[in-house]
């Protein structure tokens, strides 16, 4: 099993982009995305201050743009044919300066050169000239490009989140397994991460590069009354009797993810929980009932809303049904209203309709999926049902 | 102690960013930068593909821009006037749109308004148009505004900040209790930091809110050969006889930050090592001295680099001596031969001046210290000395 990406497939990425650009009449092209660099380079890296850049010069040569200190990393491990450097950000010159002189050097300038955005975007106290500034040229935007190659998964990016969701799996069950009434919320979190995470790195063993972070599990403060905040964060609490959880567990590997998230009930579940349940379970049911090639990404949330309408539950939920996700926790596409992106085989979504029931509770699963050729294929394979779901 | 900023002053926060915009002649003003939002508002989220936005109306009252999913979240936490919500991203209709209206019943249209950027940027599947096209007015950047504010600590900053030094301490010695040779780096990670994070949650009890990360220390893939990679990722290797390890501990609090790292060996040390050791040390040394309020903080940079002269090291060498810390990792100013900030008391910065010896390994402490009225005052206390460094 493969646990990362080969070099080959990520020079076809490369290729891939080339046509893109070319298809757009772009000459060159300037990245400042620390994902679409990754993606396109293998060049991992943590942004600080310090600006970096990906760039394809006009006779379609591959570079990486780096402070100093990243030169040896980036040599080693990046797909590319050139490796350029600046001392230091400030530095007595900025940058920005060394920039411009490396594309003015390699013909950047009076060209048609494609940006996805205006000059690097850290906000680790970085500040910086736009492109613009630097080299006289007429500029498109080709902002969500990378992105959008990056949307249909190859086999091997399936295979490293299949990875991931088997990690989430166990670290998941585990979180359960702690969830007894009276523990304290950060403490099964660590328990069952921690577990998971030796388990992971044990059985991976070295070929295993933890990119991102390994196994985990918790509740971001969604424990009882306060699971009804969607997106809450953690209040370190107390586990109570019949308190509504709504969990996630996740496991990066070579940086890709995969969601899973749980509704569960502390020892016993009362009938009003049981019903707004139910009512959540049969809206992940409708959104996998609509999810098929061909079709925009709006259908989706176009059924789970009539599914709420005709159940009059529309007042109780407050996003949309699923997002894309790979490098990134949540990408574009959504499974929204707004959003009529054609559904692919390749593309990989969350699934995970919520219902906000204030004073109750919250009630959501996530699921993350693979559009296939005839419809989809579950990715997480956690239990889904009430009765697995009392801690 | 007080494990929170508290409302009073954030109300005092946001006075002082009042008083800044009216010193450039602006009325109102619109922010996007989560990190600045939460320092003005108390209101901490996890940015997605969901715009959201802090501003200010011309009368001076204050609003929150967010989806719908954080609107209980937001009303319930923040510090603002109003809390302003839109259904969701992409939606039928784009945030934005939502925005405009807002904007213009607020009366924000022909008036002289401050952004920190042109919209909302984060890289979650997001697309959007920029402020500037939403609304006719006339726009000044005032892009690290917020940021600048933030350079001086208050009193109860720095005690967070303390607290978040405490639990890295503790973290960091458990990193070294466990760095025996033929352990795997993962492994002695993820025990350090669990039971330094067990230890930080039982003691700090349920008034902590693990906004950021619990307690953790590692080695960041800086084992051996590979510390000579300054920003190297993990890499899962097996601690051998003699490595050089460049570690480092954290812990965040109301997500403050701190940053501890040592250079340790394990088992032994060879004279080579010792030699870059305390060549390393001189240099942390050096900076030390340097620091004091009325000076620039190129004034450090320029006297460590002087020292890396004398002792003809320069080469050696890869990154500046240091970096402002707070609610960000690295913030600036910087202890940077290009940054002419003038050291004030109540700033606090990383110490970390570095040699990196191909074949051998790198060599870099990091402290983090409080600017005072007379000098400096260290907030990490972890032992520095050779003896002490030996695993």
């Amino acid at each position: 099993m493969k646990l990362s990406i080969s070099k080959e497939e990520t020079y076809e990425r490369q290729q891939r982009f080339l046509s893109t650009l070319t298809d757009k009449q772009l000459e060159c092209a300037i990245l400042f995305n620390s994902t679409d660099i990754f993606y396109l380079t293998r060049f991992y890296f943590i942004p600080t201050e310090r600006p970096m850049s990906f760039f394809i010069d006009p006779t379609g040569k591959t570079h990486l743009f780096v402070p100093a200190l990243e030169v040896e990393h980036a040599t080693e491990f990046s797909c590319v044919d050139q490796v350029h450097s600046y001392p230091e950000y400030p530095g007595e010159n900025h940058p920005m300066i060394h920039l411009k002189a490396i594309l003015k050097e390699l013909g950047f300038e009076h060209n048609q050169i494609g940006i996805d955005s205006e000059g690097y975007g850290s906000p680790y106290g970085y500040s910086g000239a736009s492109v613009r500034q630097l080299i006289d040229a007429e500029y498109t935007s080709i902002h969500g490009l990378v992105q959008e190659i990056r949307y249909i998964k190859s086999a091997a990016e399936i295979e490293i989140i299949k990875e991931s969701c088997r990690w989430g799996n166990l670290a998941h069950r585990l979180l359960q397994k702690y969830s007894i009434q009276g523990s304290s919320e950060v403490e099964i979190e660590l328990r069952a991460s921690q577990e998971a995470s030796l388990a992971m790195i044990e059985t991976l063993g070295q070929e295993y590069k933890p990119h991102g972070r390994t196994a985990r599990a918790g509740f971001r403060g969604q424990i009882g009354e306060m699971s009804a905040f969607p997106h809450a964060v953690t209040q370190n609490n107390i586990l109570k009797n019949r308190d509504t959880l709504v969990t996630y567990a996740a496991a990066d590997v070579w940086d890709y993810h995969s969601e899973l998230e749980r509704t569960m009930f502390v020892n016993e579940v009362t009938s009003e929980q049981e019903k707004y349940f139910h009512l959540m379970y049969g809206a992940q049911e409708t959104a996998f009932q609509h999810i098929k090639p061909g079709q925009p990404t709006s259908t989706v949330e176009r059924e789970v809303q009539k599914y709420y309408k005709e159940n009059g539950i529309q007042h109780l939920t407050r996003h949309h049904t699923g997002h894309a996700l790979g490098l990134l926790i949540h990408e574009a596409p959504f499974f929204d209203l707004g959003d009529h992106t054609i559904m692919k085989a390749g593309m990989v979504f969350s699934v995970e309709p919520g219902i906000y029931v204030e004073g109750l509770g919250g009630f959501r699963h996530s699921d993350t999926i693979l559009v296939t050729e005839n419809g989809m294929e579950m990715l997480t394979y956690y239990p889904r049902d009430l009765n697995s779901m009392i801690c």
